[in-house]
């Protein structure tokens, strides 16, 4: 009959004991990591288009730190966006987004209001509400790179108009 | 003339100020992340291909915990991997190592030294040196998912014998 004893698996199979004094030497090291490529995808949600658009934008933010509710709205920015049709004023809209984040103060926004949402001309203007995003203050997320048109789906149907985008991290 | 004050960006930048109880209501949340895919490149290098190899497999071990060297050298487990080809060799030798760490329990090598290196018949024995893989002991890294043949490169040049690994984290 096999023990368990206390490890919760059999014994035999953590391995042959290796005796102190019996370890082989550890090899200097002669390797490296290179650059990991890394997407997420962001869903959202909302009782119209405008609102599921403004929740893909917090979303992106929501990811940049780990704690969303430590951002304090202390300031707004306003954005414009343009798009060719609703898939290019998707990007464009995160994009503008993403630009306030790379800029210097790097910002933070924690709401989104869409003000001018005009689908015949595929235009928006949004405000963020947020503050100058500050390491100690905010719990570091992941970092955003850049926003992908890779499986993107806006759905603008009843009742949940769901966007679907993937962002590079 | 424009103030910088302490903040090392104009104030200016930072946005318009938003006065207390002026902020926007903080809307429920309508939107989730969906799976993330990522991978790594492995880059090992060594004397001849031999050590090449012994040093990719440390380098994907090495991905896992973010204190390598808090892995003791308690346990010995000897692996055999076989392939048609030095590429299937090589993912065959790193898919082995990785079974183990899935295993119960799950092990992780600090040291793999290979013992029989045969390349007419593209066959390697090889041993592991370590102990089960314990949370508290060993501060967690990134699991490595799987080995891929992306982009593989297995260059068996001198001085120095490149391996080249894509694997999914």
């Amino acid at each position: 009959m096999e023990e368990e004893g206390d490890y919760g698996y059999d014994e035999e199979d953590a391995g042959v004991i290796i005796m102190p004094g019996e370890e082989p030497e550890i090899p200097e090291i002669k390797y490296e990591y290179l650059d990991h490529t890394a997407d997420v995808q962001l869903h959202s949600w909302g009782k119209d288009l405008k609102e599921s658009f403004e929740q893909v934008g917090t979303a992106m933010f929501g990811y940049m730190t780990t704690d969303y509710d430590s951002v304090q709205m202390k300031r707004v920015h306003e954005i414009q966006a343009d798009g060719d049709d609703l898939e290019s004023l998707l990007f464009h809209f995160l994009d503008e987004f993403l630009f306030l984040f790379s800029a210097e103060p790097c910002i933070i926004p924690r709401v989104i209001e869409i003000t001018e949402f005009d689908l015949d001309n595929f235009h928006i203007t949004a405000k963020g509400y947020g503050e100058p995003f500050e390491i100690g203050k905010h719990p570091q997320g992941t970092e955003v790179k850049a926003i992908t048109y890779s499986a993107m789906q806006i759905l603008d149907q009843k009742p949940e108009h769901d966007i679907f985008v993937v962002i590079d991290i």
